[in-house]
């Protein structure tokens, strides 16, 4: 057993568990505390270190979800390897091709590994189906207007309770506005924050491309952030004088990492000093397959600089297409002015049918469902890689959200594609969603498992083998 | 029975039933066709005039439109009373005052003519649920990924077709991009066509605050245009030097005149010479109680200067938040390359509801149906308001849509607001969609008539009179 002693702060604004979660992070990553090491108990450290089991609990957590530390059954949590870093420096500067394809009519592949699929099998069609038909039945004068502006009342109360449930979100429905999808938000947020002058949004580099599309058609100029093993890098972002920065702090996208906790405690500060605000895509938080859920940056934002959006497209269906912003109190004067006019965007028989999905309990099961199935299939992928395939590449993210990245060593990511088409699997390149075209050639390959069975998973990646190494492991 | 020897150029670029109607609206106009006259029947004039009887029919159908004559069962068409010119003008610099009020939770009157509500107890409520239940069943799949970028197919095909029967527009589905309302598609416009660094539109002058907030949120500022009896000042617009002009050509918001077929030529040369496009609001089309639908300007549009913009709102339900843009070919590459990354906004069930709806017939029949719902209605707010106070109002607007603006006459409209409400009866404001604030009172009154039953328009406009006059009439 290690002895900890760490300088605990307790007047500190930087929470007591962080403290904690930094101090042995630190520890691991200077070898002090070796691999395969085992952390001591909670009960034993929180006795040692005189604060409560959950605060312990907490920086475990976070270890955990970083990738630190794994659980061991009766034995405790033992260290881990130290990974490498998650991005060589030739990784982060990848060539710009052309937008991302999203034509319908494509060529369809028996094994396509495509990002934003999800699993239909486990889709609960009847269920939805009941609370579509309820909301139809229900309140049919409502139903024949355009309903409440920001969005139907029952559903923002559903959300703002699933919200500091599930992410530690503190809000009201008040500051709750359903929209048509992420980009219509991300729209609508943009015209807002437009009112201050301001044209010109901090990124990280790569991003969501459906976002950069919004942003560009806005007038917007884009600044890229280079990307850190644990998200963007904070020093570059306070060169570059943005005022708004568009983050995916869950599950970064496309690489996959978590954006630490000391980071988003760097980020919030920044955003308070710099006079900035935060917008916060949290897509994915709800597919972590370790550890607990990382806090959301909005969870963390006493100053009000976040601007959250979530969305039910990756939790339950992107043909629902609905998103929600969580909107800072302070902006909520601006908000109203600015849309006071505006019809709601979303059918009403859409927000009451997830009212009632929600309100039933449903919306909370079909999520902890999917989180199996989805870690199943991840654990699949991840095994056939290692498997057929372990000695040629490196995967690359988090053990969250429903795609990964894999590194093919000494490869290029147009031959990859290319040879992997000719034997009926479709995998995809990342490099499309590079925010500027250095020249720099990419060995990276983006695949989605969200809508594929394991049996195809694995087959899949079979395949892949044969066709990049001609079956050799 | 008169005689017409109208000068009629076969070579002219204006068609000949647009010359045939203008020259006998000159005539009537001039009081050369007195008040009462009867005009020549059909297959008369088209004997005289060496014209098919659909060209006559269709001149004649224009006079009908306007109100020019009325259809006299087994007599013909007879030549009506000249109506006072729409606006005078101190109507058309009425106050600007505050943004018309959303709230939903504002209080409730028995008796409420508010404009945008449409008829429930006519809702095809059975039809629509078996249309949601089906699209829910066909397809899972499908229902499951966000679906096609511009739509489903099947409805924009729905909609073509639509387009082309009732409208006279020519189009081909891949023109089509359906939007979640109209604000949500003038968004997209607005974007598409600053790209050639446009930043200001001509609007009738008053005109949609729905539409007004959108331009201003884009940073985009409005030249209010003058409107004459036959709707936007042409001349006016001449001088402004837009490049984008915004027109609810069918039913003018809120003043309720139909743009005549003289200026509907005038307005596409206009946009034609200046290079500008016109944004067709052709929201309130479907609603024609006396002759044929006018042709819409994009069926006029040889020229590809006009963007359309429809809606389910009216002609179905404002609660299936779907509008549709019909664009000119020659932007689809700009907004291809603008839009190719965006997902579609609309949740493919309610897409797939629509085409269900249309595709078995009952949407036209649905519509067919509601025309003579509301006409009966517009009928019987008309003659309660000429039967209880003939005396002291004027009514404005023509035969279509669902609400018509009221002159009362020496009393404001302010006053009259809050003197209806004491009696339990909500009546509205236009003066708060002027576009700007000159201060000149307004003794208008706008009363919308879709969600009120015939019972209550009539019981309601006694009251009024109570309220305003004493129960005098």
């Amino acid at each position: 057993m290690l002895e900890f002693i760490p300088l605990l702060d307790k007047h500190s604004s930087v929470p007591i568990y962080v403290q904690l979660y930094q101090y042995i992070k630190q520890k691991i990553e200077d070898g002090d505390i070796p691999e395969g090491a085992l952390l001591p108990s909670i009960r034993y450290l929180s006795g040692q270190l005189k604060i409560s089991k959950n605060t312990v609990d907490g920086a475990y957590q976070q270890l955990l979800a970083e990738g630190y530390v794994a659980s061991k059954a009766r034995v405790g949590l033992v260290v881990l390897p130290l990974e490498q870093p998650v991005l060589s420096p030739s990784l982060q500067e990848i060539k710009y091709k052309s937008k991302v394809p999203m034509d319908n009519k494509e060529e369809t592949f028996e094994y396509d590994f495509k990002y934003g699929d999800i699993d239909v099998n486990f889709f609960p069609i009847q269920i939805w189906k009941r609370c579509l038909t309820q909301a139809l039945t229900d309140e049919l004068e409502q139903l024949l207007s355009p309903g409440e502006r920001q969005g139907y009342v029952g559903l923002r109360e559903e959300l703002a309770n699933y919200l500091f449930q599930s992410r530690g979100v503190v809000c009201s429905e008040e500051q709750i506005v359903i929209c048509s999808g992420t980009q219509h938000a991300i729209s609508l947020i943009l015209q807002l924050l437009s009112k201050n002058g301001e044209r010109s949004v901090a990124m990280e580099n790569p991003s969501y491309d459906g976002a950069k599309s919004v942003f560009n058609n806005h007038g917007w100029s884009i600044k890229p952030i280079r990307l850190e093993k644990d998200g963007i890098d904070i020093e570059q972002l306070k060169k570059v004088e943005a005022k708004v920065a568009y983050i995916t702090p869950s599950h970064q996208f496309p690489y996959g990492m978590v954006l630490s906790i000391q980071k988003r405690l760097l980020l919030l500060e920044w955003a308070n000093q710099n006079g900035s605000f935060i917008i916060e895509d949290d897509y994915d938080s709800e597919f972590r397959y370790q550890g607990q859920p990382i806090p959301s940056l909005k969870a963390l934002d006493a100053k009000e600089n976040v601007i959250y959006l979530g969305t039910f497209s990756k939790s339950f269906s992107p043909a629902v297409r609905v998103s929600y912003i969580v909107l800072p109190q302070r902006l909520m004067d601006a908000y109203n002015h600015m849309y006071g006019n505006y019809y709601q965007s979303v059918p009403s028989i859409v927000q009451k049918g997830l009212y009632i999905l929600m309100n039933e309990g449903h919306f909370t099961s079909h999520i902890r469902k999917m989180r199996k199935v989805y870690e199943n299939k991840h654990k699949t992928l991840v095994d056939a890689l290692n498997k057929y395939m372990g000695n040629h590449i490196e995967i690359i993210g988090q053990k969250a959200g429903l795609h990964l990245l894999v590194n093919v060593k000494y490869r290029s990511t147009e031959e990859l594609v290319k040879e992997a088409k000719k034997v009926g699997v479709r995998v995809y390149d990342p490099t499309l969603y590079a925010l500027n075209d250095s020249e720099v050639n990419s060995s990276l390959i983006m695949m989605g498992f969200g809508g594929v069975s394991e049996e195809k998973i694995d087959k899949g990646v079979q395949l892949l083998n044969k066709a990049w190494f001609n079956g050799d492991n």
